[in-house]
């Protein structure tokens, strides 16, 4: 409890851009975000007042964080889960729980319960050996996807392995590495879809529309929503999914679940338990955004309103471009001037060319307009571009 | 500028809930906001990352503050003209500018200004002597609104002189004591009415549309957003007065132009340089809120979108109520529980009874609906406020 608002203080491991948003969404329920940084230039501690520093997968660390704390919660998902076993049985309030969060984790665990719940997989198999993993490509048929089971994202972690003797060596090579693998059918998706659910631990659940995702390069570079001419009831459908996971696997906070649409029906690809680059629409999209929703779940208020705030919305990350050229003052100028509705995010990072540095919302009523503005103005806020590009 | 993020520094003078939630705007924009707070518990303060302690009238603490700034701008009307001006002249970015600012923190300086532009103004004189009030009022009629020139706010400053006895006596003490003062004609008044505008150094121009004000006590206890049956004319003549005003007076930054409507018309009552209770409504009530608008004003960046969100705003502050009771945060979840539309905003404030510690902001289509749920939105909030009140 902080004495001097007599509101409960909530404290966000990672001083990510996640962090930032949150903090931000703190301040309007009177709170202050409680961050634990790595560094003085991280996103959240560039903005919040209430910073300490230390690693994440440093016990003694995240036991003097958690001092003073009503609860903590996470803005990533690489705080090793016994630290998080010992400090719940030290008594800290840690959500999403540890034997939720380790879904988001482990991509095996999760396909292992998905599986045990009878949730839509693709084909998958754990890969202990070289063998299994060209049995399982010989089986369903070349390519397959090779995952490490933990630490991937934004592509990373994943490899398309094209025949037998590709896997032979790749697996031979991880499992040398100490890499836990799985592999899954390479799925024939029409698109991506992801839907955010909230759930609180009174068991509580608010799910919002369903998104599409577009992916470039395995990175999301823009989101739909809603998604754009999806079924009434494969909408249903994905919500209902999303609700039924949460609740069984006991998820407080936000839960964002990634999907194909396949030919016959929707797979799940991934979850993440925290709020999610695919709900970063709501926080003009929708009348609560996922930032004040995680708090409100992890703080067990009742769930706000998820309803969309215009029949269109279009979200586009900012990726940085090579460094130099026009600074990113100038070219929110620019932007500003050609499109004053545009609401524009900024992480606070140092740019690297491909890194998330921010993004950008368009709300409006016709798809194809505002899918190309908000393009457009992701791609001028992209430092390093030139005219020339366009 | 920034070196960490290659962006400008504005710094805030006041550390109240102005400066709380433009420091929240300034976290989309990439900004932290820069706060002069008096003491660490000032709303500001409790959320923002980069604090400065220091008083407002200090002009070494202004100045050491305004160091490393790219602009300086205010949460309030408090700091000595003289210094403004000062630090000015050594070279600071200050928006407002003294020039302009005068007109807000003056409000003789204020009348003469609008009378010498022909802008409606009502019947009102400078007191110097108590036989000018006196003769106001049998000029006139009783009562007349006695003012104090300077420092008023929330009401206080202003009083209600009921005949030439009470006249003559307030006005030989008050300006025994040094006060300045006006007096001003009791105007028949339909409503209250609120425009703001934001205006950059580059001259762009942008209104809001105009809102209605509903006073309780000299307190602004709601905010009807558009103002309800406004006939479009009249919108747009109070639209297009604020927009001279802030051209004729050079204003930079928010403007909000507080409206007397009269059986005969519209007639200024006040003028705020910053941004203002009136314009609380536009954080979800319009596209782009008032805090944002306020920093793109001041970084001379082009103004945003100033659209409805919804067919009704209604905005309700949320004032202190008796120490004891229920706490906020069981009494949030009793809100959420019952709203979950309800957009809150909580400042971090000590409660005081009647002292604005937070508001509360609905939306949606039917004006009667929206404008009783916030209100008993704002009561659920208030402290020390008991259920027989309902």
């Amino acid at each position: 409890m902080d004495s001097r608002t007599g509101l409960p203080v909530v404290g966000m491991v990672g001083g990510g851009q996640l962090a930032r948003m949150t903090h931000q969404a703190a301040i309007a329920l009177g709170q202050s975000l409680r961050v634990l940084a790595l560094a003085p230039d991280d996103g959240a501690a560039l903005v919040a007042a209430d910073v300490q520093y230390g690693d994440h997968t440093d016990l003694a660390a995240l036991r003097t964080f958690a001092k003073g704390c009503d609860v903590v919660t996470f803005d990533h998902e690489h705080v090793p889960t016994e630290h998080i076993r010992t400090l719940t049985d030290e008594g800290v309030k840690l959500f999403p729980p540890a034997d939720a969060l380790l879904h988001a984790q482990d991509k095996r665990i999760m396909r292992e319960r998905l599986t045990a719940l009878g949730a839509p997989n693709p084909a998958w198999r754990p890969v202990t050996t070289p063998a299994e993993l060209v049995a399982f490509g010989e089986e369903q048929g070349w390519p397959v996807v090779l995952k490490a089971a933990r630490g991937g994202y934004d592509g990373r972690g994943v490899w398309m392995v094209a025949d037998a003797g590709q896997a032979a060596e790749l697996a031979a090579t991880l499992l040398a590495g100490g890499t836990s693998l799985l592999v899954e059918e390479r799925v024939t998706l029409r698109r991506e879809l992801a839907v955010q659910v909230a759930r609180s631990p009174f068991g509580q659940v608010a799910a919002y529309p369903v998104v599409e995702t577009v992916q470039r390069d395995g990175i999301c570079v823009e989101v739909l929503a809603p998604a754009p001419a999806l079924p009434e009831e494969l909408a249903l459908a994905a919500q209902q999914l999303a609700i039924d996971l949460a609740t069984a696997l006991g998820v407080v906070g936000m839960l964002a679940v990634e999907l194909f649409e396949t030919p016959t029906g929707l797979v799940v690809n991934e979850l993440a338990m925290r709020p999610h680059n695919s709900g970063h629409w709501t926080i003009e999209g929708a009348r609560t955004s996922q930032f004040e929703q995680h708090l409100r779940a992890v703080l067990d208020y009742p769930m706000g309103d998820t309803s969309l705030t215009a029949p269109v919305v279009v979200m586009a990350n900012v990726l940085g471009g090579e460094p130099g050229g026009i600074s990113i003052d100038e070219r929110l100028h620019h932007l500003f001037a050609a499109e004053p509705g545009a609401k524009v995010h900024l992480y606070g990072k140092q740019v690297r060319p491909g890194r998330k540095i921010g993004h950008v919302t368009l709300l409006g009523d016709d798809l194809d307009d505002v899918r190309a503005r908000a393009a457009r103005a992701a791609r001028w806020l992209r430092e390093g571009h030139s005219e020339r590009e366009e």
